[in-house]
């Protein structure tokens, strides 16, 4: 669905596009054929230099938001969007993963539809569905689990903190997304929370890509498991669906595993 | 990963592919590829004509499981895979959605795995991030949503439904998989868990498809929306986020939105 005001009077559009979870070929379809046609991108600091390839006639213009690094602030963003839109036909807005979880596209849509733009929204694949592919585990199993939780953690604010942590220990499989700088702080509220300290838990760092990591641990192993982190995005798992590394299993060479327990 | 027994012995490989949301170019890359590839594809009911096309020198083989529909059971198409891949290269499982959440997955895998099969897991856009796309709706917002559940509800089995609902509960946005058929239970379980009958709901028929339908109404009122509900695959999605329909928004036709409250 295309979301246009009424009174819309651009004659471009701009495209809020779910880069996926690292892997080029885990685009969809439709962002690559967007990707194509773009004159314009704006994209995250984590989107990797061969989806950007694909924009070959597009300008880049990096905005990324990255943890504890240089960022373009929301409103100067949305402000550029604009910019962008009055002048080109096709701008795309780059994100990593799927735009609707943890992407605040909310607040570009909501501004750009305020102002007459028409904007429409492109799925990605989520982290939580790459790595899972990667590590041949389903989030979901019967008998075992039957709902999975997205969440990320604000651990160290007191009162506030409680929310994520209550919800994560009622959930069958947890997926702590941006959680791998707080991981010291993630693991104690979570068994404060209730979870078991020995609950089954895994780290998985650049997820379908290349120089993918993948950590078996526990919830109270997780700062240990941790330390080996390195750079690239990473994600948490929890839950029983964890409970054994499939032992039959022998990773490709791209793909380490390693055991913290 | 490609996940392999080390007592492997088969020449071919299993490709467990996430179908998507249901239009076609809203399948990865890797997806579209595989099936250009497959020599065989096993296909749920779900997956379109236009996505099953894609497999041009593949035999089709429905094993489609839908609710209330006659459909194959899960050791049959386990066994089915093994046969397959006994005689062919490249042999595509293709499952709605991403194949790791509610798909049943894990069995495949592992039985695959244990007789010495090698399968790769190719995720997929699920059902809740092409309705987010869609209804321009994220599934979580800064100051109002921090987490989202995926779950499906288990209505009418006493002690046993209490999980899900409570789970429900505690979060701050709900997507609910496979409900559609047990709304009635669905509206009356999560008001008597604690859920406020005028929370935000959003009921979603053929999410991404031209046949795409969408209500707005509440928790309270879902059983009425329900009502128009026809044949194709439905999603709920509850929370604050969904309070108010955008109401600068004008739906494409082929989008059409209701109010139920």
């Amino acid at each position: 669905m295309t979301i246009r005001s009424e009174t819309g009077t651009e004659t471009g559009k701009v495209y809020l596009v779910g880069a996926g979870p690292g892997a080029v070929d885990l685009l969809t379809l439709r962002a690559a054929r967007l990707l194509e046609q773009a004159d314009i991108v704006f994209h995250d600091a984590l989107v990797s230099p061969e989806i950007l390839a694909l924009a070959s006639k597009a300008v880049l213009m990096p905005v990324g938001k990255r943890c504890g690094k240089l960022s373009s602030s929301q409103q100067f963003i949305n402000r550029q969007l604009l910019q962008a839109v009055r002048r080109h036909r096709t701008v795309v807005r780059l994100k990593g993963g799927d735009p609707m979880l943890f992407g605040r596209a909310q607040e570009e849509i909501d501004y750009l539809a305020g102002h007459g733009v028409a904007v429409e929204v492109v799925p990605g694949i989520s982290a939580a569905f790459g790595a899972s592919a990667s590590i041949g585990r389903s989030l979901t199993r019967r008998g075992l689990s039957r709902n999975v939780v997205f969440a990320t953690p604000a651990t160290g604010q007191g009162q506030r903190s409680h929310g994520w942590a209550r919800t994560v220990c009622s959930a069958d499989t947890v997926v702590l997304y941006m959680a791998s700088r707080q991981v010291d702080g993630v693991s104690e509220e979570l068994v404060r929370a209730g979870v078991s300290a020995t609950r089954p838990a895994v780290l998985i760092e650049n997820a379908t890509l290349p120089e993918e990591r993948v950590w078996y641990t526990t919830v109270g192993q997780l700062p240990e498991a941790a330390r080996n982190l390195g750079e690239g995005p990473a994600l948490m798992l929890i839950g029983e669906v964890y409970e054994t590394a499939a032992s039959s299993c022998v990773p490709e060479p791209t793909n380490t595993v390693w055991r913290v327990a």
